[in-house]
């Protein structure tokens, strides 16, 4: 039922209903079952909308949990594959583009998706930093970002940019290592 | 005269006309020209529009040149203060959202505009790792998205999150030194 009801959405959006017009009584005669239906299992068109995004999206990441480097990677490579998905799936590009003019929707894809993501990268960040892995003078919101930015960047502000095999790594272990010169004197 | 037309454009955004209905003809009616004297000066809606984000936008950095350090921090505190402005103009904000879902005005805007900021901070980049302050094994746009990565993450993905002064030579700095801790012997 919940399937049919996650479908009935997708093929609103394949037809090209825009988000705004996506009423859960339309999204209930397209599955054909009742208002209360959906009702009972979603409180309101945001919180279907968000289900319907992240059943399209590649899942969340299982951490390997063997060093601060691993994890970080896995973190990476997950917002790698959903760049990828976003450029080859019309329906996930398009939603995405519409949820961000939906504060309520955008609202709810940030609580429930999201900031778990980011609470989970800190976590990581939090351990190592614990285990000396990561300088202990640094921000941890800052590293976050200095890790997920770069590949934020390309792949979703920049949706024409390559998003190569072995980015995920690369990012991560640039960012660790820093961009100074391994020779150099400067202070 | 051009000035009487973009502050024609910025009243029909301040009076909330959707950017989809703001065509030459209501913004020479609005500015009391005619439409000819707009198409001698811009070849389009399009063009038109860049020009009055343009306007409403800080200006573009004058670089200092005495070491890549330096010039990135400027170019990372001028995306501060551009992230500034769109949170504190109503306008900015609401016309850089409604841009990414036109893709004209944003081809044009990103030709315009981003482009050649973009290649002004990869000619910092050249020309450092060409005197040896920057590590010569790093690929230049990773290093480029590396340094601005962090910044926009905050300034355009995040739009409530703090700006606070300072931040630019922060993630230079950080960027720059790396996340190792320093007395790591980790490979």
């Amino acid at each position: 039922m919940e399937r049919a009801i996650l479908e009935g959405v997708v093929k609103l959006l394949e037809d090209g209903v825009p988000l705004a017009e996506l009423s859960i009584e339309r999204v209930a005669r397209t599955a054909g079952v009742g208002k209360a239906t959906i009702y009972r299992r979603w409180s309101g068109k945001e919180e279907l909308f968000v289900d319907v995004v992240r059943a399209a999206e590649p899942p969340d990441p299982v951490l390997p949990g063997t060093s601060m480097r691993d994890d970080l990677v896995v973190l990476l490579e997950s917002l790698r594959q959903r760049g990828l998905a976003s450029r080859s799936s019309a329906i996930l590009h398009n939603v995405y583009a519409q949820m961000k003019s939906s504060p309520k929707i955008w609202a709810a894809y940030h609580a429930s998706v999201i900031a778990p993501r980011r609470a989970l990268a800190l976590d990581v960040l939090r351990r190592a930093r614990q285990r000396g892995e990561l300088r202990a003078d640094v921000d941890l919101e800052l590293a976050n970002d200095m890790f997920i930015g770069p590949m934020l960047v390309r792949s979703v502000m920049r949706p024409d940019d390559d998003l190569p095999e072995g980015l995920a790594e690369q990012i991560v272990d640039t960012v660790l290592e820093g961009l100074r010169p391994v020779s150099s004197t400067a202070s």
